[in-house]
Formats: C-alpha cells, sequence, structure tokens
C-alpha cells in the first residue's frame, strides 16, 4: 500500500473560526499535496498503482460524501476512461445479492477508512470474487488501508469538522489520478490524458479563485437562513456535486435540502416549488448549458428564487429572483471540484447565520464506525 | 410487441372522490390483468418474450415513478435471476458518454410510452449496441413500444391521476416476470421460480387486504397535514419504495419529502430530524429487520415522530412517538409491491386534508413528452 508521506499540521484553527472553515481554506495545499509526485512537469506518474490494464469494470462502494466522490467518479471512469463503473451505496451492496462481472475491480472511498458498512463491504467483496481491490483513503494504516490491494492516499490531512470538505475534494482529485490509470491503454488517448494532466495543473489555483468569492457568499447566505428548505440542482457529473451540496446544507445548517438530476424535475419535484424553496444550480459552461437554463426557466416560472453558480461563457444573465455568481472558467474535466467550494462555503455560511454548532452538528459523529 | 387483449373502462370516477382514489382500489384488477395468461396454474408463461438465454446485462432506463420501479428490479434481477444490471435516469444516461457490455439488453419503463428523455434514451441505446431492447409499458401502440424489439405490457388500464399509482404496481409485476424470464436457465433454479409465481399468485388478494387499510392510514394522515418535512425510509428492495412513497407526498401534498436507504442515516440525515419531521418506515418482515429497528431507535432516541409499516412478524411494537401499521404477512420477493399501496393512500388522505388539487397537482403534467 502506498502511504503519504506529506507533513500535516492537525493543530489549531489558527486564524479561523471553525475548523471547518480552515479546512475549506486549506484545499489549494491539501489537492497539491494530492498530486505531490503523482503529477510532476505534466506527466503521470501512478506506477505505484500497479498494472490495471486487465480491468475491464470498477465497482465503487462508498457511504456518504464518500458516496457522491464516488458518483462523481462514475462519469469520470466511463466517459474518459472508457472502462464500465458502477457506484452503490455501501449499507445497501453488503446486503443484496449482487453479480461480480470478470476482472472487476473493487473501489473503497471513505476518508477515515474506519467506515464500518464500507470495511464490511470490502471483506465481503474479497469473497464475492473481485480481481483486486483498492482504497481512496486519507488516514494511513487505517483498516480500509491495511486490507485492500491497494491504496492511493487522498493526503488532506486530518480533518476535524464533521462536515467533510477537503477530505471530499481531494478524494475527487484522486479519482481522477484513478480514472487517467485505468485509462492508459484502454479508452483513454493521450490528448485526453494531457488535458486531464493539464487541467489538474490549474486546479490548485482555481480552488484559490474560488475561495476569493467568500464574501459574495456569506452576504448570499443571508437569504438563506430563514428558509427551511432548499433544492440543488445539477446535470451530469454536478448532479453528485449538487447532492453534496445539499448534504453540506443539512449536515450543519439542519435546513432540509434535497438534489436532483435537473432532468428529473418534471417528474416530481417541481410541485414543490414556491417562493420558500430556494434553488440551487451548478451551471459550468458545459454541452449541458442550454437544457440547465430551460430547467431554470421552468423554475423560475413557478416563483422559486433561484441561485446560480455559472460559468462566465454560460451567458446566464441575472433576472429577477435570480442571482447570478460567476464561477472562474475551467476544463469541464475539474468543473466538479471547483463548483463544490462555493456550495461548501455557502453551508458554512448560512451555518454560522443560523448558530449551530458548524464544527460538530447534532446527531453526528466524524466517522461512522458501527453500523 | 406483444400487447395486451384486456380491456378496461378509462370513464368516469364511479364512487371515488378522485381517479387517484379509484386507482388505487383498481389495483387488484390491474394486476390480475398484468398476470392474465402470463401466469397460468402455477406455470408462467413468457414466450412471448422470445428468447433471453444469450443477456448477461440488463440496463434499465427511466424516469420518475418509473425510474423507481426501475431499482426495484435491480435487486430482482441480481439477486433472483442472478443476471448484472444497472438502473439509470433517462436524462442522465442519455447526455453522458456511457460504457455498453456486451450481450446487453436495454429495458425502458414508461407508463405512456411517450416519456422524452427515455424515448431519446432508447434512440441513442440503438446506436450503441445493445443486443436487444425491451419496454415495460402501459400504453399499446406508442412510441417506446413501436421502436423496442420487445414489449412488455403492463395492461393498468388508462390511469388519469397524475401521481402515478396503478401504473407502478403493474410495472413493478411486470419486471417480476421479465425476471423470470431472465432468471430460466440462468441463475434462478425452479424452487425460486416457484416461490414467485406462488407470491405472484396471491399477490392481487393481498392488495386488496392492504386496501383495508384505508380508514386506519386516512386517520393517520391527520398528523402529517401540518408538516412541511418527511423522511421515508426503507432497506434493500424497499429503498426505492421508499423513494416512491416520498415522490407521491411531494407531487400530491407539496410536503418536502425525502427518501434515504436506512444505512445512510448516520451520513448526514440524522442532523435533520428533531419533532418537526415525520419519518415512515416500510419495514417488512425480512434479514433486514434487526438493521431497520437500530436504525428505528436512533431516530427515535432524536425526538423523531415515527410511523412504521411493519410485517407482523417483524414484531416492531408501538411506543411513544412511534405508530406502527401491521401489514398483511407476504412472501419477500412481492413485498415492494405490497408495501406501495400504504404508502399511496397516505399521500391521497394528506393531499385531500390539505385540498391540494388531488388529480391534477401543480406543476405537473401527467407525461413528460417534452424535455
Amino acid at each position: 500500500a502506498q502511504e503519504s508521506t506529506v507533513e500535516h499540521d492537525a493543530g489549531d484553527k489558527g486564524e479561523f473560526r471553525h475548523y471547518m472553515l480552515k479546512e475549506i481554506y486549506e484545499q489549494p495545499q491539501a489537492i497539491a499535496n494530492t498530486l505531490e509526485g503523482r503529477l510532476f512537469n505534466g506527466q503521470l506518474n501512478l506506477e505505484a498503482l500497479g498494472d490495471l490494464s486487465g480491468i475491464e469494470q470498477v465497482q465503487i462502494i462508498a457511504c456518504g460524501t464518500s458516496y457522491h466522490a464516488g458518483m462523481t467518479a462514475r462519469y469520470w471512469i466511463e466517459g474518459l476512461a472508457g472502462i464500465a463503473c458502477n457506484v452503490e451505496i455501501a449499507s445497501e451492496f453488503r446486503y443484496r445479492k449482487s453479480v461480480v462481472r470478470p476482472n472487476s475491480l473493487l473501489v473503497t472511498i471513505s476518508q477515515s477508512g474506519e467506515t464500518a458498512d464500507t470495511l464490511a463491504a470490502l471483506r465481503l467483496a474479497k469473497e464475492l470474487g473481485f480481481s483486486k481491490t483498492l482504497t481512496v483513503c486519507n488516514v494511513p494504516g487505517s483498516s480500509l488501508v491495511r486490507e485492500s490491494d491497494m491504496a492511493l492516499m487522498t493526503r488532506a490531512g486530518a480533518e476535524i469538522g464533521v462536515a467533510s470538505t477537503k477530505a471530499f475534494t481531494t478524494q475527487l482529485v484522486a479519482l481522477l489520478l484513478l480514472t487517467a490509470a485505468l485509462g492508459r491503454g484502454r479508452g483513454m488517448d493521450s490528448a485526453t490524458e494531457k488535458r486531464l494532466t493539464d487541467a489538474l495543473t490549474h486546479l490548485p489555483g482555481l480552488i484559490d479563485k474560488a475561495l476569493g468569492m467568500n464574501a459574495d457568499i456569506q452576504q448570499l447566505a443571508e437569504r438563506f437562513a430563514e428558509k427551511h428548505h432548499a433544492l440543488f440542482l445539477g446535470r451530469g457529473d454536478q448532479y453528485p456535486i449538487a447532492m453534496e451540496g445539499a448534504l453540506k446544507l443539512k449536515e450543519i445548517s439542519y435546513i432540509h435540502a434535497e438534489a436532483y438530476a435537473a432532468g428529473e424535475l418534471k417528474h416530481g419535484p417541481l410541485a414543490l416549488i414556491d417562493a420558500e424553496m430556494p434553488i440551487v444550480v451548478v451551471a459550468p459552461h458545459n454541452d449541458l448549458v442550454e437544457k440547465l437554463k430551460s430547467n431554470i426557466e421552468e423554475v423560475r416560472a413557478r416563483g422559486g428564487e433561484l441561485f446560480v453558480f455559472a460559468g462566465e461563457a454560460a451567458a446566464i444573465e441575472p433576472q429577477s429572483n435570480m442571482v447570478v455568481l460567476p464561477m472562474p472558467a475551467c476544463d469541464d474535466i475539474i468543473a466538479p471540484v471547483l463548483y463544490t467550494l462555493p456550495l461548501q462555503l455557502l453551508s458554512y455560511h448560512v451555518a454560522v447565520i443560523k448558530g449551530t454548532d458548524v464544527d460538530q452538528p447534532r446527531n453526528l459523529a466524524k466517522s461512522v464506525t458501527v453500523e
């Protein structure tokens, strides 16, 4: 198992009011650490993962925030590496009779490496005949690391806040590295690998730029603090990011936020929309943005108040009942990582305004080490 | 394509106040129609589906309620037939680059057969190289029926209420028939086929019995009408049923209901639980019921008001803050169909109390024939 050599200071909150905010701001450095030695001068160095050329299927297993990282990775692994990929909640996978396809790689994702259901799923998977097991994990020496054939450490450093932030974005970066490793010699051509490595090279700087939105988002948060509901919308690889944004708001602000794939709006959730239901949209400039614009119009026409994080080239204009927050331009590949940032900041500031215990939200533990 | 020969009266509401209630009560007959000629004297007659013995993978594509039917079928197709199965929202599948595994059957599910995203996904799938395409559909001669290699008609009869009820349960029954057809000569032994056919034979009578809960559920609905939120919990093949229950409540009562796989509670949604958040649990007596009981305790300990639909053998006792509604005993295989019934009745009565337009909820159309 390949473990981190990067040193971190898990110490105090320093200048920050909460660990969560400190950890949000640590993300440019945390991501640089994830990439260290693995991306150098535009070249990927993933030999430590061993030979993945025989892998024909990937099964990802995780819980909570890590499950959202896995859902995002599915778009990458199928779309960029050309390898079939499934993702499942650990507590579901471990208790049903599933079918293991030949030459399957099992990938577990967990910050702590001790998540009870994920660990039990790994143990079950070994009996079921997966070819190899790999964990994307943040804690060296943890059970998942010890019991997996391979470990891709996220190197996020200690995460104290219960609501995961830098652990999630470094998981995404590790999963992009895994996508590249899987894609080599399979569905990924060298132009795509170059695009991916370029995008990753620019990522820490882009994250830093997104942190510059903090003051605007703090102001925006005032408009959420009195709300009891929120809907988060995304399409494609931004759908799991919308899910993660909704989960953050749930966890620390106790607002009932729910995410939908925007194309599902007409199949039910549109009935919920009224002035009391703010809608957050993640809308990078990509192939889906025109579809997303018509989803935005559907919601606006029904009185919903909209908050849209939009790529500038997407040309989404502010209107009545609609705030548009421009996002730095970026390659589609890394957009899910970048668009996570403002959603983290939004949930943080809403929680601070509401006066909840940001770092220790009620009823939740940092690592779910029991079922 | 095999089409229905069963005649239905799509006429007026008769003695019922709303089409939705009429359609809920039609389910014993609708399901008997779905089974007619396909299950006879305990024998399955599925030759009309042709030879499915070469199928190694199933990819299900659907939207909304039909997506929940597909999610349920996944548990059956992998667990009973031993064939690998994926399920995806049509609007996601059609806009991403996916990997088609060899010898894959594409299954679309749609009441109308005209759902825009599902139809577009079918057309895309044909280009992507699926071996065969099959639709589970309620409307003979619809676009999905015409453009698929095979059609398994649900024969639910005309459904007028926008919130789907009998279309959903007949989809489930059709998907159980499909599971048996796929399983023959593959992962399903004759004992399991017998168990499945016995369970289906008893199903219309069990549904009739569940309708006898109507008065109790009407009374229960009073306790929901003032709520703004609800959480629906299930595990395994009851997780999609919880999702469908939450969707019904959203669609017609405009209560923000959300479903979770119960094992995910500790990974976030537990933070939302307080006295204002009623929790609905579907808890048949099966292998998972002990796990579910500890989930119930977690929620109860945090002040949540619980409404548990429970198999009698599950021995879940009413306590403070917890109502238990006993369900007829049934085979696990058909439990997802049976447990749908009380959730339909619950959403119906809550909507009636709230005075919403039950058959024509705001913002929604019966068939989503545009993107």
